[in-house]
C-alpha cells in the first residue's frame, strides 16, 4: 500500500516524532463507540425540525402556525418575529436564522417546530402553512450578470458587524464598487508588468474558458447541535459538531446579544467538516432554545443539510497564457467569475492568488468578479478555490507545453515559482517546495517508466496551498500515574491529536500511549484557532512543545534534588529521569508527580503552559500524477494509477499525514469527475440527495501512492507545514490532463462526467 | 444580622479582597437549577439498588438471586463473587463493595440489583433471598473491650494497600500492639514532664468521664454516583458528589486494578459533604458498572445513607486536670477511647492533640485506645474529633475555674497556648490566635454587659483546629470578552470559589463578575487537594494568585507595546490597562486578549499557570459564647444568644466566611444537644431516619453573631487561615457550660437532650 519517502536521516534523532503511529481516534470511530453530537441528551431536551423554503426567491405572504401548534407533542412553532435575538442586519447564512418577509434561496429556514420527539416535530412541520409570492430567481452567475437581471440586493450586499473567522493567511485586495446596483458585489484586480507587452513577446498563447462546478463537502455527519439555555446566568451552552468552538461562540453571542462568555460551546467529535462546520445552524438552534428557554436538539437530515448549509461555489475562469519558444512564460491573464450565493463568499480574494502564484511571470493581469445568486451562501470546502484554479491553470499549462512540444515536467520546472518569488499580490513566497515535489515526481518510476496502452494517458499537475496560521496555547501537566495530559483548544478534524501526543512524548521521553489530549471548550480553553486552512498542527504543535518543555524543566529540577544529581547529568527516558549512563539511579515521572503534589514547601504540582505565535505561513505543495483509461464509447474514465507527492515540511506523524493525503485525493477526484452541486433555473438543487449527488465510492478510487517529502519550513515547529488542504487541489487537473493524453480531447469543465467526456470525444471525431 | 469585626485598615489597600461579596453558587442552589449527580443521565444508563445487611454480624449462608433476576426490567443481580475487581484484602468501608462470606455491620451492601428503572431495581431487591447465620455483635466500645468479647478481627485489622487521602496536617504517633487478639487495634501515648508530680503540685483537681455520641454528617444530598464504563480504553468515568475527585479516582483505580488515568472522576456540585464524601460508594457503583459494562446510577436513599456511610465516631474521654491556686494548670491527664467501627478510624491520632494542645502545661499524659465494633467504618465529620475533645476539655476547664473561683475568661487567658508553645506531640504551634479570640470576647458586650434571668446562664469555650494544607496548581487565562477564567482542581463545598474569584479580580483589577471559576475533573486538572481539613482556600488561593500574576505580567507587557508606554508607568484598573494618571491612554483587557490571539509573531494567547506549596499550616481558632434558658420541668434548652468569634487570618470573602461560621455553629449545636447516632445492642441504628435522628431545625437555632478577626497567618496567601472547621467545635461545650451556669448541673455527655438534662436536674435536687 502507501509508501512514504521520509528519509532515515530526518528521524534519526527522534524517538517518536516523524514515525508512523496509530490514530487515537480510530478505534472509537470504527467501533461506533465514539459519541457524536447526536448522541447527546440533556434533561428536558426537545427536538427541532426546520421548515425550509421551497422557493429560490419569494415574498412570505403569511405563516399559519395554528394547526401545527395543535399537534400532540409540539411545544413551540416559531417564525422570525418570535425569536429573541439582537436587532441587527442579516448578513450571512448563519445569521439568517429564520426568514423574515422574504426567502432568498431554496433551503432557507422559515419556521422552526419544536416538539417532545423528532416525530412530533416532523408532524408539526407538515401542518405549518406558509403562503409565498414568487420573485425572479437568479440561479447562476450568467443570469446574475445579465444586463436586465433582477437585482437581489438593490442597496448592496448587507455588510457584517460580526467578527468573522479568519480562514487563511493571505489578505485580500478589495476594490470599491461604483455605478448602478447590480448583482456584482465585489471585484478585485491584480496587475504586474505590462500584460499587452507580455502577450506581444509570446511565441505561443493558449486561451481557454473553464466552467467549474460547485461541490458539497460531503461529510458523513450532518450538521448537529444541542443548545441548552442556562437560566442561572442567562447564557446558553452548545454541544456541537464544529471545526472551531471560539468562532461559533462569538457568532452566537453576537446574534443573541450576549457577552461571549455567556455562550459556552463544547465541540464534539466531528464526523467530517471540510470547511462547512463553522457555525451554520448553531445560531438557529441557539436562538430557538434561548427563546423558549428549553434545551433543543437540531440534527439536519441529509436532504436539509444539502439544501441549507454552505457548499463551495461554482465559478468560471477565462485564462490566457503566453510563452516564448524557449518555454518561458511571459504573460498570464485571467478573468474569474465566482457564483457566490446569496450572502457572498468569504474566500473569493484568495482565488487570483491561488491561480497565478505558482509560476514566475513578469506580466500578469487578474480580474475577479463575485456575484450574488439565489442560492445558499457559498462557503469553504477544503482549500477553497484551489481545486478550481488548479484545474484551470494546470490544464492550460498542459496545453501550452504541448504547443511548445515540451515535456510537461520540464516546462513546469522551467517556470515554477521558488521561495522569494512574488505571489500574485506581490508578496514574496515563504519557503516553497513546489519544485521539490515536481523533481521527486520526475524521478518516480510512475514517470520514468511510464507506458500507456490504447486510450490510456498520463496526466500530471502541481499545486500549492498557502496554509494559515494563528496564535495558540496549551497546558501540559504530569499526573501521578505518569500520564502526561495536554490540554488544547483545537478541534481534531483530521487526526491532529495523533500528532500532538507525539510532540509531548518526544519532549518528555514518555511513550505516546501515556500522553492524553484534553479537548478544551470555550470556557476551559486554552485558545486555538478553528481547524481549517491546514493550520492546526502548524499553529498548535509549538504551543504543546513549549508547555511540555516547561514540564520538562520542572521535572528535571525536582529529579535533580531527589537524585542528588546535577541538572546537566540528567536525561528523560522511558517515563523516568535518570542519571546519564546510570540507569540504576533513576526516578519515575509518576513518582516525581506524587512528590510534587504532596511535598509541603516543595515545587507544587507539575504543570506548564506554552504559547505559540508563528510569524509566517508554511505553504504546502504537491505534484500529482494519474494514469487513466478512457472508454470512448461511454466516456467513462478508469483511474489506473495515482501518485501524490507532497512537501509536508516534516511529517510529525506520517500515518496521519498519509490519511490526509488519501482523503484529499479522493475528494479532489470527486470534484474532478463525479460531483456537481447544480441548481436548475428555479434555484432548485439538481442533486438534492446522495442518490443524485455522486460522490466517489470505494470502487471508484484507485490505489493511491502517497509520498511525503520532508522539506522543512523554517518558521513552524519541527519544520512542519500544513498538510490537510494541498492533496485535494489537483485531482481534477491530473485527470483532465490524463484524458487529454489518452484521447486527445481537452475538457474545460468539472466534473468531467461520462456524458460530458463522451460528447467531447464525439465532437472531436 | 451578623456583624464582622474586619478592620477598615485591613482592607484599605484592596479593591475586592476582604470585602463581602455574593456567593456564586447561591442563585443556582436556591432556584433549584443547580445540577447535581442525580440530575445526570447518560445514554443507556441503568439504576442500581443495594441490598444491605440487616445484621450487625453474621455469616452469609446462601444468596438466591433467581427470583430477582426474573423481575421485569432487572438487568443484573450481583453478589461479591460476580464483581470484576482486583484481588485484594478488604480494608475499608469503601473497599467492602459487596460482602463476601460475612457481614460485619448493619447496612453493609450484600447484593446489587441493576435494572432499567429505579422501581424495577427495588422490586428485584425484594426478591433476593439471603440466608444468614448470626454471630455475636459488638455494638459499642464497652462491649468491645470486655475481657470475654468476641474478637471481630482475630488476625488483626486488615491493613490497607490503598493510598489514603490525607486529611490533616498533623502526623500521628502510633504504637505497636502486643498480646492476645482483641478488638483494640491501635493505641497511642503522649507524655510530657511528670504527670504524678504535676498532680502533686496541684491545689485543685477536676476529674470527669465524658460520654460522647457519634454523629451523622447530615448533608442534604445523599451519596450519589453515575458510573459509565468506557469500552474504548477499558476505563470508566464517574460523575459523583465528592469532596475530592483525585482521591476517589485513585481508590477506584486501585480496586478495579486500573491505571489511575483510566478512571476519570468528574466532581459534581456537592449537596453537602462535611467529611463524608471521599469515595464511600463510588467503588461499588464503579465495580458494578465495570462488571456489566453498562452505565449505572446509584443514589442512596436517606435510610441507606444513614446505614451504609461513614459517620463520625462515638467516644469516651476520661479527663483529669490539676491547677495551682494561682490558676496555673500544672497537669493534664486523659484516656480517650474511640468507638471506631469495623474498619477503624482514620483520624484517631488527632484526638489527643486536639484535646490537650490549647493550654500550656508542663505535665501531660494522654492515652488513646481505638477499638473495633460492628458498625460501619467511622469517618471524618467536619473537624473530626474537635467537637468531642472541646466538649470534654472546655467543660473541665469551666469546672476548674469554678473550683478556683476564677473568672472563666481570665483563667483561660492565663493558661492558653501561644505561638511556639508545644502541642501535645511536642511540635511548636505555628502562629496561633486563640488568645486573640478570647480577648475579643472579653471586650464584647455579650460578656461585658452580661446578665441572666432565672434559670438562664452563659457559657464560653475556646477551641482550635490545626488546618491542613497541600500543594495545588491553577491555570488562568484572559478571554476576548475580557473574562478572566481560572481553572482549579478543588471542589467547592463551602463557597470557596466565591473567594478565589476575588483573588484573581484583585490581582488583575477586574470586576469579580468578570472572573469565572472552571472546575477541573481528574483528567483536566489541575491538581488540588480534597476539600477537607479547612485547607482549600489556604492551599489553592496562592496558586490562583500566581497564575493571575503571570497573566498580569503578560497583559502589561503587551499593553506597554500597544500604548507605547513604559511598564512601570502602567496600571491595571477596571478591566483595562492605563497609563497612570492618563485614563484617556488606556486599552481594555478584552482588546489585549484579541490582539494576543490574532497577532502573528506576537505574544500568543494570554494564559498563565501558578503553583503553590505552602510550608506550614495556619491554625484557625475560636471563642464562642452562648446564653441559654433552661426549662427545669422538661430539660429543654433555649439558646437566647450566640456569639462566634474566629481568627480567620484574613477573610478573603467575609460573606463566605460568615456562612461557614453560621453553618458550623448550627452543626456544633446539633452535636451538643440534638444528634445521637446511636446503635442498640444488636448493632441496629436507633436513629435510622430523619424522623428519629434529630438535626437542628431553623426554629432551634438562635441568631448567630459571627465576628471575624483578621490575625494574619505568616505562611499562607494574604494571611488567610482555614475557616471551615473551627466553628463546629465549641457548640456542645458552650451550651454545657451555660447550662451549668444556669441550673448548676454539669452534664458530661452529648447530646444533652431534654431527658438527659431533666434527669441531671432531678438528681441534683
Amino acid at each position: 500500500m502507501p509508501v512514504t519517502a521520509i528519509r532515515e536521516e530526518d528521524v534519526k534523532d527522534t524517538q517518536y516524532l516523524g514515525k508512523p503511529r496509530k490514530l487515537l481516534e480510530g478505534l472509537g470511530k470504527i467501533s461506533g463507540l465514539t459519541r457524536y453530537t447526536g448522541d447527546i441528551t440533556v434533561p428536558g431536551m426537545l427536538h427541532m425540525r426546520p421548515l425550509l423554503s421551497p422557493y429560490g426567491h419569494a415574498k412570505i405572504i403569511s405563516i399559519d402556525k395554528g394547526a401545527a401548534e395543535k399537534v400532540p407533542g409540539v411545544v413551540a412553532v416559531l417564525s422570525a418575529e418570535d425569536l429573541v435575538t439582537r436587532e441587527r442586519t442579516i448578513t450571512s447564512r448563519s445569521d439568517a436564522i429564520l426568514a423574515k418577509d422574504k426567502v432568498l434561496f431554496v433551503g432557507q429556514p422559515v419556521v422552526a417546530v419544536v416538539a417532545e420527539t423528532e416525530a412530533a416535530a416532523a408532524d408539526g412541520l407538515e401542518k405549518v402553512v406558509v403562503k409565498y409570492e414568487e420573485l425572479p430567481v437568479i440561479s447562476n452567475h450568467k443570469k446574475a450578470m445579465a444586463a436586465d437581471a433582477h437585482v437581489i440586493w438593490p442597496e448592496g450586499l448587507p455588510s457584517s458587524d460580526i467578527e468573522e473567522i479568519t480562514h487563511a493567511a493571505v489578505e485580500e485586495q478589495k476594490s470599491e464598487l461604483e455605478g448602478a446596483p447590480s448583482n456584482v458585489y465585489k471585484t478585485s484586480k491584480y496587475e504586474r508588468g505590462d500584460i499587452e507587452a507580455g502577450f506581444a513577446e509570446a511565441d505561443v498563447t493558449v486561451e481557454q474558458s473553464y466552467d467549474l462546478a460547485a461541490a458539497y463537502q460531503g461529510y458523513m455527519e450532518t450538521h448537529s447541535v444541542v443548545a441548552e439555555p442556562n437560566p442561572l446566568d442567562g447564557g446558553i451552552t452548545l454541544h456541537t459538531s464544529t471545526q472551531g468552538q471560539f468562532g461559533v461562540r462569538n457568532k452566537v453571542a453576537s446574534i443573541l446579544g450576549l457577552k461571549q462568555g455567556k455562550v459556552r460551546v463544547i465541540p464534539m467529535t466531528v464526523g467530517g467538516g471540510f470547511g462547512s462546520k463553522y457555525g451554520t445552524i448553531e445560531p438557529l438552534a441557539a436562538a430557538v432554545a434561548y427563546t423558549i428557554n428549553k434545551p433543543v436538539r437540531l440534527m439536519l437530515s441529509r436532504s436539509e443539510d444539502l439544501q441549507t448549509t454552505t457548499p463551495g461555489p461554482a465559478a468560471a475562469i477565462n485564462l490566457k497564457l503566453g510563452a516564448k519558444q524557449d518555454g518561458t512564460i511571459c504573460a498570464i491573464q485571467a478573468d474569474i467569475t465566482l457564483d457566490a450565493g446569496v450572502f457572498g463568499f468569504e474566500f473569493g480574494g484568495l482565488w487570483p492568488l491561488l491561480l497565478g502564484s505558482n509560476y514566475k511571470v513578469g506580466n500578469l493581469l487578474m480580474n475577479t468578479t463575485e456575484v450574488i445568486t439565489n442560492k445558499s451562501e457559498t462557503g469553504a470546502y477544503r482549500a477553497p478555490g484551489a481545486p478550481h484554479t488548479t484545474f484551470a491553470m494546470e490544464s492550460s499549462i498542459d496545453e501550452l507545453a504541448r504547443k511548445l512540444n515540451m515535456d510537461p515536467v520540464e516546462f513546469r520546472l522551467k517556470n515554477l515559482s521558488e521561495t522569494g518569488d512574488p505571489m500574485v499580490n506581490g508578496q514574496p513566497w515563504p519557503s516553497l517546495g513546489i519544485r521539490t515535489c515536481l523533481e521527486a515526481l520526475k524521478e518516480h518510476p510512475a514517470w520514468t517508466e511510464r507506458s500507456t496502452g490504447e486510450d490510456e494517458g498520463i496526466g500530471i499537475a502541481v499545486s500549492s496551498w498557502p496554509c494559515a496560521f494563528s496564535p495558540s496555547a496549551s497546558v501540559c501537566r504530569l499526573d501521578t500515574d505518569g500520564t502526561v495530559r495536554v490540554q488544547v483548544g483545537s478541534v481534531d478534524i483530521s487526526g491532529v491529536n495523533s500528532s500532538l501526543v507525539l510532540v509531548a512524548a518526544e519532549v518528555l521521553g514518555v511513550n505516546p500511549d501515556d500522553v492524553e489530549l484534553i479537548q478544551g471548550d470555550t470556557n476551559m480553553g486554552p485558545f486555538a484557532p478553528g481547524s481549517g486552512g491546514s493550520q492546526v498542527t502548524y499553529s498548535v504543535s509549538g504551543a504543546v512543545e513549549a508547555a511540555a518543555q516547561e514540564v520538562r524543566t520542572q521535572v528535571l529540577e525536582l529529579a535533580a534534588e531527589q537524585l542528588e544529581a546535577r541538572l546537566e547529568d540528567l536525561e528523560l527516558k522511558d517515563g523516568a529521569v535518570q542519571v546519564k549512563g546510570v540507569p540504576s539511579s533513576a526516578i519515575k515521572l509518576a513518582k516525581l508527580a506524587s512528590i510534587a503534589e504532596t511535598t509541603a514547601g516543595g515545587h507544587g504540582p507539575i504543570i506548564g503552559e506554552g504559547r505559540s505565535a508563528i510569524e509566517k505561513n508554511a505553504p504546502g505543495t504537491i505534484a500529482h500524477l494519474a494514469k487513466v483509461a478512457v472508454d470512448r464509447d461511454t466516456g467513462q474514465v478508469k483511474i489506473k494509477q495515482y501518485v501524490a507527492i507532497q512537501d509536508v515540511g516534516f511529517a510529525l506523524n506520517p500515518m496521519m499525514v498519509e490519511g490526509q493525503i488519501h482523503g484529499g485525493v479522493v475528494q479532489g477526484l470527486g470534484m474532478g469527475i463525479f460531483e456537481d452541486f447544480g441548481y436548475d433555473d428555479n434555484g432548485q438543487l439538481t442533486g438534492g440527495s446522495f442518490m443524485d449527488y455522486a460522490m466517489p465510492r470505494a470502487t471508484d478510487v484507485p490505489n493511491i501512492e502517497a509520498i511525503l517529502l520532508n522539506n522543512p519550513s523554517p518558521h513552524g515547529p519541527f519544520g512542519a507545514r500544513g498538510v490537510g488542504e494541498p492533496p485535494i487541489t489537483a485531482g481534477g487537473a491530473v485527470i483532465a490532463n490524463a484524458i487529454r493524453d489518452a484521447v486527445g480531447v481537452r475538457v474545460p469543465q468539472t466534473p468531467i462526467k461520462p456524458p460530458v467526456l463522451w460528447k467531447a470525444i464525439s465532437e472531436q471525431s
